[in-house]
């Protein structure tokens, strides 16, 4: 190979994947510099981190911890010298909080077993002491096939299943290939059945629950959906009124299996049971925290972070979300250290009930950004607005609905950023790519068309806001960290949490002094349109 | 390539990693035939697993639990038409067991944490609430720097880390290659340090004890050593006599982290600890359970398979080692129900003790096949046998040393056998290929000679009898079973044990039935012998 060849080689090897050109008019360098040394050298999100989750702990939306936290952050913004502090409240529903719980076999030996109690479900009032039936239900047609067998019972509501056999490493970082080829653009999908499953899905909750107490069953049990010992507690029913009737709780997979293969046999098991759990309804309404770095120029215009503050409960909520809110905090005290003042206002939010369905960030939408005509579909009567919004239209834009240039979430964990979704803007990727160019040594230089979901900027995206969300590495978010039993500190990682605040300091910074506006998607105007030949599926 | 290059190339890459000759005469494979039908289609082995895991449970020496599966097992054997079934005592200690356990934070949150005690330390008499000191501690040098700060406290006495990255699946296979590269003659190693550890290391477990307990602390807290939530609960002391006098309680990883960091707040941590365990002393000899398939030669010789049948009690021991067990069980089952009648006398061995240090196994090799000199080193006098077993010479083999041919041992989880390690011996390196080769379709085809350790084979290693053990998948035994929270049926393959029973069973008959001797190393007559330049590790 010649050396021109080479060299060739080398430089395809070693180039950026969405190479950014260099653009010394719309990044400050020196203001980088800056934030480099204020985020790295004089960081504090660990200690953010560490106040909201060991201190602080598990934060369910309503719960005492949450209310803490809401106070908490909100003082450290002020202690920082954010202006506007303030909180925005929405109605949720009731708090819940696990003051203690346990679990036993009791024959045909003695074990203790791994289990939390189901979030929203009440206690057990002093501890059940009962046998089990195993009825996997995931139907209301699975009702019939054990009536008649609940009363008195403890009742193992999983499809019991064999160990896991875990082919992938669970800490994983992002390589050059997965970031290359997670840039693909989004094709709108139309999936009827999805829209059905959705409302579904909560029916089906308050059914078997019904049906339980009809029953007379004692408790619902369930498998914890990973293995190897970790639990999750998830649970609905927080609204008002629609509180579970039946206790329910998630054992560990293998102390579930066991139960059910025990109860196959000539000894099946007793079990016991025990939770105490506190009910919070001296206020329905949940709050997200705002904050404020004003800009100078009166426009109203603004750029926005936020993350969710809220957390399931069988752990500290670290990684989700206590590392995106530390993240957010830390660019604020970041940007106030430096005195910058912007020309756009800088606005940091920490959401709450995300982890119910993105209560918080729609409820700003829905007051500031846009709001959808009623629905007239008789299937979404009734149904909260996180349910049936998608459904609605047209889209009423809200007089704030310009102002709001654009918002950067957190919400993916631990890892480091390593780019950012564009999400199908396709005149926000060369900006991007400038902005990121002073990172990309720091491990951040992917811009991607794709969409990423499930949290905090999509109800944003649904109604023509320009809302992204960082890549971020995985690490061991997915495989045993996100909402389990071990969503602690010390799976945070302290250099990934500081590369992240300094980015998203910078991206805020840049947003908010741009002297062009930043480019924006059309408002929706209709659904996501059907192929005319396709067939509803069949199921 | 030519169609003949396409041929050979072919052939490279399915040959076995070592190629067994084929060889009709020594393995009967219409008895193999019959040995595949009765320990696959006709498999009891998930049944005896279940019965141990599930409805026993842990089978910690000397508990109630494993004088249950002595029991069992024996009645298994007479079942099955085994003859001369038996036990053989020998001197261990105390039974153990936990009734249950629990702990908490209480302050300066609530939170249920995942806890189990040490093995053998007693209970704490009730709910022990104190706070803690984090004092790590690995050496008596260590002692000062906490001396006076323990009284009334829980003592955290492990370095906090944090969270683990695994970057390895956790459940593995192994590769062509991985059996290929394991194959290296074992060289003699010395090491002297290794023996001085090895002395000192119960040692600093009664020292650390002592010191606890003068100075008036509460209870010894451990951080466990895998993290994901994963408990081990091992210990030592149960030896009459040597009880140790701290309740001690292992925590998972995540919440002995959690309480180390809010330690060194304004807001330490409050702790609850309760661990109500039971001595078992009516009879602290441990019991060996043994079965023969009488020979009918009468020479007296005989083959054995064997797997400990003792367990830590974290969870229920499948892994380790009912999944060996039910294998050397089924091996007999088999055997039996095809009504062999082999020349040797095919004995099954279920071992006791195995996992505080291989006393069962080492109890059968002193009695039966061979016994050392009394040590003159005063650094092993009162040591018991295990202790001081290698570093005692001469060898002084007894009458039955002759009598047994080979040793075959299971030990190493739920996955299929690959192959076998030939420990050395060069001479039954083709032997075993023999024997395998009606077995390259089920996985196991490689004959490796090097050593394993830590089991039961090892001690007739040391007096020169002919022990071996399979080559075995190590699936997820290493990552997250081996003596974890997690080691439950659940995670058993019932391929793989039906394989391993099969492989095994057809061992034994050949080994049994073989006209000729079969091969065994010379007898060690002096210990491994030093470099003579080599000079003692500075540590």
């Amino acid at each position: 190979m010649s050396r021109l060849l080479i060299l060739l080689a080398a430089a395809a090897l070693t180039a950026p994947l969405a190479a950014a050109p260099a653009s010394a008019q719309s990044v400050d360098r020196v203001a980088v510099n800056g934030i480099l040394d204020q985020g790295l050298n004089h960081s504090q999100v660990m200690q953010t981190a560490a106040y909201l989750t060991d201190n602080i702990g598990g934060r369910m939306t309503n719960s005492p911890a949450m209310r803490e936290a809401e106070a908490w952050t909100q003082q450290r913004f002020r202690d920082w010298g954010l202006s506007n502090v303030r909180t925005e409240g929405f109605e949720f529903g009731r708090g819940w909080s696990i003051v203690r719980s346990s679990a036993r076999m009791t024959e045909p030996r003695v074990i203790d077993l791994r289990a939390i109690p189901i979030a929203w479900t009440p206690g057990t009032n002093g501890t059940i002491t009962a046998g089990v039936v195993v009825a996997p239900m995931t139907r209301v047609a699975d009702f019939d096939r054990y009536r008649g067998q609940l009363r008195g019972k403890i009742v193992l509501v999983t499809q019991p299943n064999t160990g896991s056999e875990p082919a992938e490493a669970p800490f994983l970082r992002l390589t050059d290939e997965q970031l290359r080829s997670g840039n693909v653009y989004p094709q709108p999908q139309y999936s009827p059945a999805a829209i059905e499953r959705q409302l579904d899905a909560p029916n089906f909750a308050v059914a078997l629950d019904d049906f339980l107490a009809q029953e007379g069953a004692l408790a619902l049990v369930r498998m914890s959906a990973r293995d190897g010992g970790l639990l999750h507690g998830t649970g609905s029913g927080f609204r008002v009124g629609q509180t579970p009737k039946v206790p329910g709780m998630e054992l560990a997979a293998e102390d579930y299996r066991r139960l059910a293969r025990l109860a196959r046999t000539d000894t099946p098991p007793t079990l016991e049971l025990m939770s105490e759990v506190q009910f919070h309804d001296d206020d329905i309404n949940a709050y997200n925290v705002l904050a404020d770095i004003p800009g100078t120029d009166r426009s109203g215009e603004y750029v926005m972070a936020g993350a969710h503050l809220d957390s399931w409960v069988a752990s500290d909520g670290a990684s989700d979300n206590a590392a995106g809110s530390a993240v957010v905090m830390e660019a604020a005290r970041i940007l106030r250290e430096l005195g910058v003042r912007p020309k756009r206002t800088i606005r940091f939010a920490l959401w709450n009930g995300e982890e119910q369905g993105l209560w918080g960030s729609l409820a700003y939408v829905d007051q500031h950004l846009a709001t959808r005509a009623p629905s007239t579909d008789p299937r979404l009567a009734g149904q909260p607005n996180n349910r049936t919004w998608r459904n609605r239209w047209p889209i009423q834009p809200r007089e704030g609905h310009g102002d709001l240039v654009a918002y950067f979430n957190l919400d993916n964990g631990s890892g480091k950023i390593r780019g950012i979704n564009a999400e199908g803007n396709v005149a926000a990727v060369p900006i991007f790519q400038e902005w990121l160019a002073p990172f990309a040594s720091l491990g951040a230089s992917t811009v991607s068309l794709r969409t990423s979901g499930g949290t905090d900027h999509v109800y944003m995206q649904t109604v023509g806001i320009p809302g992204y969300q960082f890549i971020q590495d995985p690490l061991d978010y997915n495989s045993r960290i996100h909402h389990t039993s071990i969503d602690s500190y010390d799976h945070l990682k302290a250099d990934d949490l500081r590369q992240a605040a300094v980015i998203l300091a910078s991206f805020l910074l840049n947003a908010a002094n741009r002297d062009q506006p930043l480019p924006r998607m059309p408002i929706p105007t209709q659904p996501t349109p059907s192929d005319p030949f396709e067939y509803l599926p069949a199921e």
